[in-house]
């Protein structure tokens, strides 16, 4: 048998319904494939086309002169059999079934033809009805939206919307992932395989998991519980009220499950849990650049007053401390800081600091050792944001969380080179907070 | 006495303090009344510029040739009273003070001084120590950053930054705003006058409210209470914790009060309660779009499941009701959907929906009349999303709430269409829902 790592490092790809007719998956699939800049041959298969986006196109899989490792299959449910098994013949490895048709709507033998048919051959199955994979290490957009920015967050989703959202969020951020798996009716690979995968997988730093109902149940906890020793594991599961688990059991037939057992097990393991898609946004990207806390006090410092104590308000609600400041560190601070800065927990730098005085500041709090991670908002357009966190990060061991709000194209251009450089920056202080407290649920 | 309403329709605008330095607030805020289209006269006051941004520079208030109307001040505290003293001569009629150095610090006479001088002259101020007010109606960028967009969302806040985010994220999504005031230390006009003005003024439609402490209680109560009657008033009241309160003290040397007692006001008034930045600017953008809803019953039409099941969650933990669809609806749907279609609520139109299908769906459902509002998750990018919401809102009563995911650059652009033309537009469905849920606490 193959595995799910022979597909993600697949070295060429059939794609099966490939057409010059913009409107069609085939067309999108190929396209994404081709400008991502997947590295060995791609093979359009059409009946009636001789190349599709300029790529030479075979009427069918038997007819490409060399073996193939992956094929992309957007074509109906009823041939999608003979498909696999003219792949199987040609020597590939697995199949990513983007086609719908299948158990979804009823049809449960098709479904299992298919997997019966791939099994012969040792092939491995992502879907049916699902919205393919990207593999940003092997540059392999089997799917979309187009990503092709490498990052370190592993996603793999139930639902090809959330998971694509998430992607788009980091891609837009210049942050990018790993990996972004849209899982389908998971007749064969689920999401245990991907956990499996991530947990050994050198570009994936955090795991991001969307699921609705759990198959295999044992093993799926067995791996989670093994994996969240090794890397952190963020999980939407949505099904969390008596509405929304009738709406899981219309959508993937499957069974949400008890919450509570879910929550005590997700506690258990150390492993966060996401009530969102911002949260689950939010905890993989602080998880994938910042280290478990130690301890739960947080020091907040702001050039904008009111941005401070919303970032207060939120953090006595959730269970962070905001401790005062000692004596000796406010003496210290009085010493460097002008008069008009206020000398407590939040710190208020005030609406003319500048990224000077925030250096000098950080320095002072991270000498006194009181504290184990520092929310710095910048309240406005500060040049040199970006450098004094990067260069205080570089010289200590304090967690520093940056919420960057007000501040137009110099805040985004400065939120990007922060994300690059593994320095977590969210849009609002609210925001920022509650990603602080994923860090501390983590057990690694 | 002048009004606040002199300040805003401003003819003419003298800039003291104006600079040729771009790291001086005087340039900026020369620069964005400029660039941001004033039309009347703008004069830079400075003593040792002939000119700055190419426009005439005077060496003091006393040598400009015509009477001014409103005087921006960025200048040291200590000569900010004998510029107000010329101003008045000038025929002034209001001030904004953006320099710090009064009450905040300490120098409680001199600000009182200050005010005295105006007073004199009925001049009215803005300020001190804030950052300055944006009303786009009169193309008065009197602030940073600079925005032109011409909005309905009236902004008045306590804190600069958390007005100003508001702000650029309302330009972002081209939606604009009707003023951005930021209050400073309030030593003569206070939020009480900006909601009295928002009251009648036709180029405001919601009023956002950011304040930490409250001045003249019974006043600012009376004009709440009076103002709610006529247009939809949405607050971001922080200090809700203990340590919260404590942080509003230091801030603002202001009282937060007791947060149950704000919170059943609020209630009774129909004042929609924001706890965080993007709930104040989520539930802005719908009140300014929508209409108060009659019952809290909601039908979700979605073409990913997974984000509608995430709608479901979110809205019974809200108080939601996601009524079940009647038999008669189901059978109508049954007819004119394709069968893998899920003919519930969520009404799940899955991942090949088309504009077409959307538009068939929701038809169907508002000829059914049993569901108030409707909230429409797209969940790829679907080519004539806008046009179809567009149409159907032409043709119905029924309120139409989307949430837009998954979608890249198509999402981004769709998203400013609908802004624009009043359809309300969230990034995910929990934020549509929860906006949803605001727009059932309005009384009007």
């Amino acid at each position: 048998m193959y595995t799910l790592k022979d597909i993600l490092y697949a070295k060429s790809i059939a794609v099966v319904g490939a057409s010059n007719n913009p409107d069609k998956m085939g067309y999108t699939l190929l396209k994404n494939i081709a400008d991502g800049g997947f590295e060995g041959p791609i093979y359009p298969v059409n009946l009636k086309e001789d190349n599709i986006l300029g790529i030479k196109c075979y009427p069918d899989i038997l007819s490409i002169p060399e073996n193939i490792d992956l094929v992309v299959i957007s074509v109906p449910a009823v041939i999608v059999k003979d498909i696999i098994k003219q792949a199987g013949e040609k020597g590939a490895k697995g199949a990513i079934i983007i086609s719908g048709g299948f158990k979804e709507i009823g049809n449960y033998d098709l479904e299992m033809e298919v997997l019966e048919t791939a099994k012969e051959f040792g092939m491995r199955i992502i879907g049916p009805n699902c919205q393919g994979v990207n593999y940003t290490a092997n540059k392999m957009c089997a799917t979309w939206p187009l990503v092709k920015t490498q990052g370190s967050i592993g996603i793999v989703s139930q639902s090809g919307t959330i998971g694509a959202t998430i992607e788009l969020w980091a891609e837009k951020e210049e942050m990018g992932v790993s990996c972004f798996a849209s899982l389908g009716n998971k007749s064969d690979i689920s999401e245990t395989d991907f956990i499996e995968f991530f947990a050994e997988d050198p570009n994936t730093k955090v795991v991001a998991l969307n699921i609705e109902g759990i198959q295999e149940g044992e093993v799926f906890i067995d791996t989670i519980a093994r994996t969240s020793q090794k890397k952190p594991i963020v999980v939407l599961k949505p099904g969390r009220t008596e509405k929304g688990i009738k709406a899981v059991a219309s959508h993937t037939k499957s069974i949400a499950g008890n919450d509570k057992i879910f929550t005590a097990f997700c506690k258990k393991h150390g492993v966060i849990r996401a009530n969102d898609i911002t949260e689950l946004y939010d905890f993989c990207k602080i998880t994938a650049m910042s280290k478990k806390l130690k301890d739960n006090k947080m020091l907040i410092m702001t050039s904008s007053g009111g941005a401070g104590i919303i970032a207060t308000d939120t953090a006595e609600e959730i269970g962070i401390e905001i401790a005062p400041i000692n004596d000796k560190l406010k003496k210290t601070l009085e010493d460097i800081l002008p008069d008009q800065c206020v000398l407590s927990n939040p710190l208020d730098l005030t609406g003319d600091a500048t990224a000077e005085r925030y250096e000098k500041a950080l320095k002072a709090v991270i000498d006194d050792g009181s504290f184990d991670f520092i929310l710095t908002i910048f309240g406005d357009p500060i040049p040199g944001a970006f450098e004094v966190i990067n260069k205080v990060k570089s010289e200590s061991d304090v967690q520093i969380i940056v919420s960057y709000l007000g501040g137009g194209d110099v805040e985004e251009q400065e939120v990007k080179l922060m994300n690059k450089n593994s320095i977590p920056a969210f849009p609002t202080p609210e925001r920022a907070v509650k990603a602080a407290k994923a860090l501390l649920q983590l057990k690694i």
